[in-house]
Order: C-alpha cells, then structure tokens, then sequence
C-alpha cells in the first residue's frame, strides 16, 4: 500500500539525499485537481484563512511571543518571486509582513561576509517575514560565475546550515521554496517582458546571456537544496510554470505552517469586567 | 463667489497659523456625498488604481529613480492607525510598501537623539513607507507626561522640520495624516476590544487612564500640527470617527499624491528588437 501524503509540505517537501531537480516536472500541480479558474477560486478562500492565522501569528508577537516565520522564495530570474510576493501576502496585513529583495550585493556588503546583510532581516515577533532572493544567492550565482574561490563558497553549506538552525532556536519556523520553471517557459516570460512596454523596466540584457548557464544554475541549486535540507529549515520545489498553481501552493503552505504553530488569541492579563467598568465611568 | 477646493488634499490640509482640532468634526465626511457602502464600492475601484501607480513608483525607483513617498499616521489610542495600514496599503505589492511602528522607545533608543530610531526608516526609493506613530510621539506623551524638561521637547519642533525638509529635498513626498477620533468614539472602540476576546491582546490598562488626558493630547497635537505644517511636509486632519470615510480619504489622498507625482513606466534602455531577436537565438 503506498502511503499518502497528508499535506502538501509532505508532498513538496524535497527528501533528504541527493537532488535531482529534473526530477520534478515544472508543469506539474501536485495536490491539486483542477485547473486555473478552480484555484483561483481555492486561494480567495484561503486568502482569508491565512490573513486570520497571520493576525493571530502577530497578536501573539505584540503580547511577549517570540515565534516569527521565514519564507525563503529562491529561483531563476522570471521564475515568479515578485509575484509570489504579490499575490500570496497580498492579502495579509502589511504590519504583520516584512519583505526584504536581496539584489547583487553592493560594495559595502561585499566587504562583510555574506550573511552580515542577511542577520539584520531576520523576522521579528509575530512577523511573516520573505526573502526575495537570499544568502542562497552566495551559494549560487556565485558557484556558477566563480565569483569567490572555492574553499570560500564551500565552506558557506556550513555556515547556512548553522545560521539557520540558530534562527529555528529562535522560534523562527523557515519554509524555503525553490519556484522550479522550465528553460522554455522562462524564455516565454522574458519575451512578454520585451513585448510589454510596461514591463521593460524589468527586462536587463544579460538575463539572456544567464540562460546559457541554466544547467550550471540547476547543478547548483541541486547540491545547495541536498547540502542545506534539514528538518529545521527544509527545502520544497514548488513547480512554478503555471503561475497558478504555484500561488496556491506558497499560501497552502504558510497555511499549513502556521496551522502547525497554532497560534493563539492571547489571553487577557487583566481583569475584564473591572476595566470595563472603569472604562464606562471614564467619561 | 466660495473657491471650491479641487481635490481632496486641498480640503483635508491644515491651514498655515494655529491649529484647532476642535474646528473639524470627527464624524464628517469632506469630499464624499454617499455611505459606508458607497465608500467602500468606490474604494475598491481606487485600490486598484493605487496598486498601479505604486507600481509604476516602484519600478521608478528599480530604474534610478530616487523618489519615494512616507506616511504618517498619527492619532490618539483607537483612531485606527493599524486598521488604515490594513486596509488602504492591504491591496498595493508589499515589495513596494514598508511599514515601521513605533511603540514605546526601547533603552537603547532612549540613550540616543530621539530621531535616531526614526531615520534608518525612510522610505527607499519607489517605496511608500508608513510611520505607524512617529517622531511626533516625541513631542506628544513626551509632553503630555512630562517624560523630558521643556527645553528639550520645544527644540524639536525645529528639529522635525529640519528632518522632514531633509527628506522631501532627497525625494521623498511626506504625507501626515492625523486620524481625528472623537473621545466618545475611542470609549466604543475600548468597549468592542473589552467585549472580544480575540480583541483582549489590544488591550492595555493604561488606555482608559489615558483618556484624563485627552484635553492635553490635543493641546499637544494642536501646537505640533502647528509648528511642523511645512509644505514639504504638510498636515491633514482625517475626520476618522467612520471607518469607511477614514479608509476612503487616506487612499484618495495617497492616490492624489501619487497622480501629481505622476511616475512614468521607464523607458527601455535597450534595443528591444535587437534583445528579442538575441533571445529567440538562445534557444
């Protein structure tokens, strides 16, 4: 008897041991039967189902709490990260979600080591906070360019690991999605950025010359997911083809992530009748 | 022959001289002739006209742009600072919106000038940011409860309008909205938290004794939208009494404020039939 998943983190979640990222169809819409019109329909009310978690995630972080949650959105560029961001915390409160986009780093940061620009964005009390890109930059763009030596980026597996694990000791619940598009589906995008006027602000000339470098890209990425999938900070491959889909599942999976902490209302720590009272006979 | 004010800014901004809130009418409606549902249905257009020009701000900003917007929100306990983050900034991308609360100074703020918690927040460039209470708490509570002498609170009058010229000078339009509740309407709004469990976190105690000061709150608030009401940082009195009219009049002047800024979608920087032809060549 095969056993089934009983949520989609157990479904997405990329087991430990080698990764093959080929291995998972960008197309694909595991957990879900049904097609666009269907989903849409599903994350409206889910949408609802998130903001009430997320406001009991933040009521809990105002009253002494110290949980918080990370969302790590990594992949290629037109992979979708902006408009996960978009379409996914779009609906909770801005208070209680920060966002931080970790372009290439500047001359300042280069002069740190590379998790000095990340430490600071760690999510508060309360907070949903997402990385658009991250520290996962350093094991990537950077293997791919030989940007640092070898012994230097090597070392980094290491070194995420533990910060990791320190921000899960923290009461920080990290959930680290790579959106997995297809080569051909990223070409389609890039070209309605060149066809859209609109969107040229989001076009730059050596995405193209990136794509050269897609299998060194997924290599990458296939030994970064293998070196830093622990229990306290997994990877899911979330297939991003179709926008969708991927929408669906980032929020089925900060749902069920939250739904797991199960935050709670806090409890009065004072006497409600009597500040009633007091309240009524303010004035 | 009465001048007819020509927008929403014009009619909501605090005249130069002193200030009496008491002139404005907590349960008015300026500017709109309808309901709370006719309020909210032309919300929900303006949301999505909002989004659009945030984006456009946004994509300015990614392109060399340096201009930005900050909010300001100020009012007394109840006046709905957290509620207008939620629902006016709710609908825009949260890549592009910042939101930064202020809550009691923390000892290590205390041991600094008290704008130095303030600035690292400014808003980046094509971001709006929000101030949910802000440097004027210092010339608020401050004063109110005399937590510093005289001499230093009155200095920071011109200390703010050095800050905030400094601001609007690097690019950054200041919007500063005093969300104006009346003492009544701040006891119903006690009362619902006291009377909703899932309501009890917002609590504290401390708010009904709070309410003795009212009077020296709005002296406070009378002489602060008095001496810091530049035209680079101006002030508007948001009647805030009704949700609907407060959520509807801090979009409409965003949206007013975003219009005469009017960001532009950048122009290509490239030769976008050049880039096509390379990208369908990349296979």
């Amino acid at each position: 008897m095969i056993k089934q998943p009983h949520s989609l983190s157990e479904l997405l979640r990329m087991p430990a041991g080698p990764t093959n990222l080929d291995s998972v169809d960008p197309r694909s819409t595991p957990g879900f039967n049904g097609d666009k019109t269907a989903a849409e329909a599903a994350r409206a009310v889910e949408a609802s189902v998130l903001s009430d978690l997320q406001e009991r995630l933040f009521a809990e972080g105002q009253s002494g709490g110290s949980r918080s949650v990370l969302l790590v959105l990594q992949g290629m560029d037109t992979a979708g990260k902006g408009g996960t961001v978009r379409h996914v915390l779009g609906e909770v409160n801005p208070q209680g979600c920060a966002v931080a986009a970790f372009g290439a780093p500047t001359k300042e940061e280069l002069a740190h080591t590379f998790l000095w620009r990340i430490r600071p964005h760690a999510p508060k009390p309360g907070i949903i906070g997402v990385f658009d890109r991250s520290h996962y930059e350093d094991v990537g763009i950077v293997r791919v360019h030989d940007l640092v030596p070898p012994e230097v980026w090597r070392r980094r597996y290491g070194e995420i690991n533990r910060f990791e694990e320190g921000l899960a000791a923290g009461g920080t619940t990290i959930i680290k999605c790579f959106l997995h598009i297809s080569r051909d589906e990223s070409k389609t995008r890039l070209l309605a950025r060149l066809d859209n006027p609109h969107k040229h602000w989001k076009f730059k000339s050596p995405d193209i010359d990136e794509r050269a470098f897609w299998d060194a890209y997924m290599e990458a990425y296939n030994v970064a997911i293998e070196r830093c999938n622990s229990d306290a900070a997994p990877w899911f491959v979330i297939p991003a083809d179709r926008k969708w889909y991927r929408n669906w599942a980032v929020t089925r999976l900060l749902i069920e992530t939250l739904q797991t902490m199960a935050p709670q209302w806090p409890v009065a720590d004072f006497d409600v009748a009597a500040e009633r009272a007091r309240l009524i006979a303010s004035g």
